[in-house]
């Protein structure tokens, strides 16, 4: 892990950023010795979600958390991949057109997020893991929701997961959830415009997990009341400390 | 409102057991001068139900809430109604024998709950905003389910409603859900027996509200976590107070 650039916010917390290989990232801890770690996921673009990101960060400080993120494949900063860009093209056209979004255009869209993303995470894991900072345990909150799955399907350092249910998801992700055991919570926007809301409550039903909550609100992708925000930090706090 | 008896609980509740002309019921009042006030629905039943129904008191007195609850029609002390008592049984064998049940039986178990429950409900809100302890505003807080949809659309002195999402919905009360505009938490046990999941997602879709809330977790009826108990109090204090 390379460390870019390092500032020390207002509030107190320390904010690095970093490259982990050729992934940028970002590290944020708290003064307050070994913290737990949460993992903000996002739908991809750091320079673009770095003020939502960082007041994530600021919320899981907070709670006595250190937070970090790291860049997707093909977003931000990172070489564009032709495929996703494809992809992306053809959900816009289903979109606009009004029609279905098939599971062809959703793996195409996902998959390779989730198949280069998820090792990606994981070696950042390494990485975040040697900071005195960082003491665990680990969670991950956000989105991508199929690479929250994934992540918490193979990896085991991760003891709970706050997912977003704001992107579409792969047939194989399913398959993934029945698999997971550990307590999951899931933040779902009832009328959000950039997701399948069927396909969101049949993947809460699939979680394995013995503690499972959906949380679902009014509202559109980028209009999670604080409330809820709260309600995710309430269960970090009750799997974390 | 005739006070039939009188205690103060170890931490300083009062707990007063009324009847309301011919409706059993019990008022709890914490000492802190005009209190907001929240109704909690039931599913019929006090002497049974009053274990639960004293700590659900004990956590509004805790956030600064007066709370009161009556007798549901043909249940507990009060004379039994033929017709639910048949409606009852034809849902327990319907439930014995695996068969779907029907909009019928669930018009007559519910509805009679309804169209004569509200009504002791709102008479007894007469009463209880006439108590010095009790000032408002007014919450309706658990089931059955319909009965709060009904009181939330005719009874302008509630303002929000938190809703138990544990009992069949009558396809009447869809048609009132779309009329509510007040905020809505509706908390649903995913796995709950006495319940069709889908009516209640499809219910919280018919809401008029433009904040409202669904609380899904893994379990049966009674198998509500604490930590969802905890977040109906945080949408109670956020509205009441």
């Amino acid at each position: 892990m390379h460390v870019s650039s390092s500032q020390t916010l207002p509030d107190g917390l320390l904010e690095r950023t970093v490259t982990l290989g050729e992934v940028p990232g970002i590290v944020w801890t708290p003064g307050t010795g070994p913290a737990p770690l949460v993992l903000l996921g996002h739908p991809g673009g750091l320079p673009a979600m770095y003020p939502r990101l960082a007041a994530r960060a600021r919320q899981c400080a907070s709670l006595g958390f250190a937070a970090a993120t790291i860049e997707l494949p093909g977003s931000g900063d990172r070489p564009r991949d032709p495929g996703l860009e494809e992809a992306r093209a053809d959900l816009r056209r289903a979109l606009a057109a009004g029609d279905p979004v098939g599971d062809g255009i959703i793996d195409r869209l996902v998959l390779p997020l989730v198949d280069q993303g998820v090792p990606e995470w994981q070696a950042a894991l390494d990485a975040l893991l040697e900071l005195p900072e960082i003491g665990g345990p680990v969670a991950f909150s956000g989105g991508v929701i199929a690479i929250g799955v994934r992540l918490a399907a193979v990896e085991p350092r991760i003891v709970a997961a706050g997912l977003f249910a704001g992107s579409f998801v792969p047939r194989t992700t399913f398959d993934e959830a029945r698999t997971i055991t550990i307590p999951v919570h899931v933040l779902l926007q009832w009328d959000d415009e950039g997701n399948d809301r069927q396909a969101a409550l049949d993947l809460f039903d699939a979680f394995g997990s013995r503690e499972k909550t959906l949380q679902a609100n009014l509202g559109g992708h980028t209009g999670v009341p604080a409330h809820a925000a709260e309600d995710t930090g309430r269960f970090l706090v009750r799997h974390l400390t």
